[in-house]
């Protein structure tokens, strides 16, 4: 019989998800009070803490016939992190919030740790506490804090994009929404020509980073090294994302059609969805976390150590049109995701 | 008609909250970066950081017939504030999430941001980040994690408590706990005896430190200055969390029953509840969040400055009964709250 979390006292459950976070443990110096007192103390050598914060609710931010609790947490950890890395910072701790009805499988829960646990481990980041709450049947909730530090550099803001600047992506691009419209469409590869085995492979890793993404979260602190002047992650799509260092920037923002065809559309992508959605994805899909940056004119992107980044476009003066993102001269028809507008 | 959240869309929503929150900004050298971009940076003068997270969820931490908005705001943000100053360390940042289902009001998520604000404010600390996502149907969801600094100080942890050690309180035992009392029991007041006016005001009293608590925070960082070897704030009642140092000290605590009786059962608390129920909710009674620690022997806690301080008990030598907490002798027989166990 499936082991349930009505089944534990609170202490049990404890037992089984301290021994996954503690694996996470870092230096003392890094770390001087983990888990198990009133609250954690962290190490920030920088003098500052970067912090954000960021939940998953089951049934709308992922589906368990979907992913598993690895995949939740892996995906829950990530998007955090590169929330961190999007100011220039390298991670340093998470906090884990579980909200869970008594029907959930203690499994599931501990599933759901060893998945935070390993994006933690990656990323040099130490888990140091958390919070365990009941609720009422049905509720899934895992929300989490990350913080990070600086080490010493400016954070790199949305609003320092100047004209001039060269617009780069680290990481891949529509992979997270393709593999969405795919499980949408009841995992069906919508080009029949394409080789088949390859399609479906490629289909199987669209998926998986949907529901497990691994963005390069260690090209923050690099690109702020390498003069970025305005950096975000890619959480509600390209073009809206890049929207918003457009309006924190006053500046407008030029993209290479061409160039994201041809980098992150064609092939695989487009094998799998067709080329229109390929190209939407890339342009519109969510959840991929992947890094965006400006750079100053000139900055040879291609040059910057670490994962690769590469040029999309230009950042312009801003003109009649206000603080727009352009594909091609044109302003492209995206939809965000918005969290409580009716669908 | 009542406004909800399944009207507006996430930015209309955004824009409501934002300038709440605004309110409680502080100097930019302790908030380089607030809310709006990717992550917020937050001094950490100390060269550490102190993180909590704590949540509550409707229908398990509050009831919609008992609690406002403003309520649930001003109660999770002082549970986690306490947890920062339980660690000896000033709050300095709070990061807000919000998990709700459409048909929540618009203005019970304003109120609980006010609610948050202001005892952000009252803590000096700013609400610098948070996480909206909706729910389904029903759901309601606030996850808040503080940070705090330690201003140099080394955190007061509980393993710090040693044999000789003086035992005090600064801030009530036994209200919030008395105050749900009173709520399960229809707010029907036991004690006829009791002159029926001033017995109203009283109950009246401890349901609202139920509903909205607001404990002595500032004295966290003043009891490290004064030595306190051990600190916790009372979460899941006074003989629970001493029992967390005594096990984490290896240390037997000792307290005073008549003390008890005297300071925090006898007078409005018993003429409310009723001298048994009383004494039980002192020693038992959660979410009070007020602070106990252990001072050296011959600390003369009377004279901590600020909040006062008042003496309960006296740290032990861990006996044969292992580290346990008793009153005049014995172990009480108390239950501590327990999230997930069958009630």
């Amino acid at each position: 019989m499936t082991e349930r979390l009505r089944d534990l006292d609170e202490s049990a459950l404890l037992a089984r998800i301290f021994p996954v976070y503690a694996a996470t443990a870092r230096d003392p110096r890094e770390v001087p009070v983990g888990p198990g007192d009133d609250a954690a103390v962290v190490g920030a050598p920088g003098g500052t803490v970067v912090a954000t914060t960021d939940g998953m609710v089951r049934g709308r931010d992922w589906r368990d016939d979907w992913s598993s609790g690895h995949d939740v947490g892996v995906k829950v950890a990530a998007q955090n992190v590169a929330d961190v890395a999007a100011m220039g910072a390298r991670p340093t701790a998470l906090l884990v919030s579980l909200v869970a009805g008594p029907a959930v499988a203690v499994e599931w829960a501990v599933d759901l740790a060893r998945g935070i646990a390993q994006v933690a481990g990656e990323a040099g980041a130490s888990v140091v506490g958390g919070d365990l709450s009941s609720a009422p049947e049905g509720v899934l909730v895992v929300t989490v804090t990350a913080l990070g530090d600086l080490g010493g550099r400016a954070p790199v803001l949305r609003s320092g994009a100047r004209p001039g600047d060269v617009v780069a992506v680290c990481g891949s691009l529509g992979r997270s929404g393709g593999g969405l419209a795919l499980y949408l469409a009841g995992e069906r590869p919508v080009d029949p020509g394409a080789d088949a085995a390859a399609r479906t492979a490629e289909a199987a890793s669209l998926m998986a980073a949907h529901r497990a993404p691994r963005p390069p979260w260690e090209a923050g602190p690099v690109a702020a090294d390498a003069g970025a002047t305005a950096l975000v992650d890619v959480s509600d799509g390209l073009v809206t994302d890049l929207g918003r260092v457009a309006r924190a920037s006053g500046v407008a923002i030029e993209l290479d059609g061409a160039v994201l065809r041809a980098r992150y559309a064609d092939g695989p992508l487009s094998d799998c969805l067709g080329p229109d959605e390929a190209l939407r994805q890339v342009l519109a899909g969510g959840e991929e976390h992947s890094l965006v940056g400006c750079f100053p004119a000139g900055t040879d992107v291609a040059g910057i150590p670490g994962e690769p980044w590469h040029a999309i476009g230009v950042v312009e003066p801003v003109g009649a049109a206000g603080p727009v993102v352009r594909v091609d001269g044109e302003v492209p028809d995206v939809r965000g995701w918005d969290h409580f507008a009716p669908s």
